[in-house]
């Protein structure tokens, strides 16, 4: 995994489940010292902050290891009407059925050209 | 990622995050076609099923994917008492305070030493 760890992303009141993501060292401590939720990102293969583009920022309240220390589950306080650059609440918004195909199954909660305009990831 | 994706699997009732693992397509294929929960383990190179040796096993009721298409939410019900390999319900039992240390914040539900003998993952 080059030193990344897989990072789960709870809303902290509502226990919903808002996206994963994936961190470094770097990535970590930049989390903790602001206490806004950072990533790395695989694709542009930099560090980002959630939020930078939308303001939809993800507030840390806790943060907790597993067994294997090779995952975090960041508890968070989610600003903003929804996380997913698509529009939703949650990034996983869409179900798997049995046959393979997938099923929409949150409402869409904001415009997300409005917020993100042509950009589309943070 | 070598065909592997995150999978967070969370109680569906409770909302709680218990553990996260990854799946290749023969996990998913075997999680759909059996209804209980199936990982790739990194570790030893091969398919397993969340437990084969413990009977703790989770029962899948909802596969969910991300926008990206990249990671899995699995809302399972979890039989037995817990799903950690170390004795507690959730696998993310210990917080990651400020300075760095851990706490761990959860109760030890049941003696994985009955349960999983030496063998002690899964």
């Amino acid at each position: 995994m080059n030193g990344l760890l897989p990072a789960v992303i709870q809303d902290h009141t509502s226990g919903e489940v808002l996206m994963l993501g994936f961190v470094n060292a770097e990535a970590l401590a930049a989390t903790q010292r602001t206490g806004e939720m950072h990533f790395f990102s695989r694709s542009r293969n930099k560090l980002w902050k959630k939020g930078e583009t939308s303001g939809h920022v993800l507030r840390v309240r806790e943060i907790r290891t597993d067994c294997d220390l090779d995952a975090l589950l960041v508890r968070v306080e989610a600003v903003g009407p929804g996380v997913c650059h698509e529009g939703y609440r949650s990034c996983f918004f869409r179900q798997i059925e049995t046959d393979g195909t997938f099923t929409v199954v949150e409402e869409r909660v904001f415009d997300a050209a409005d917020v993100y305009g042509k950009k589309g990831d943070a």
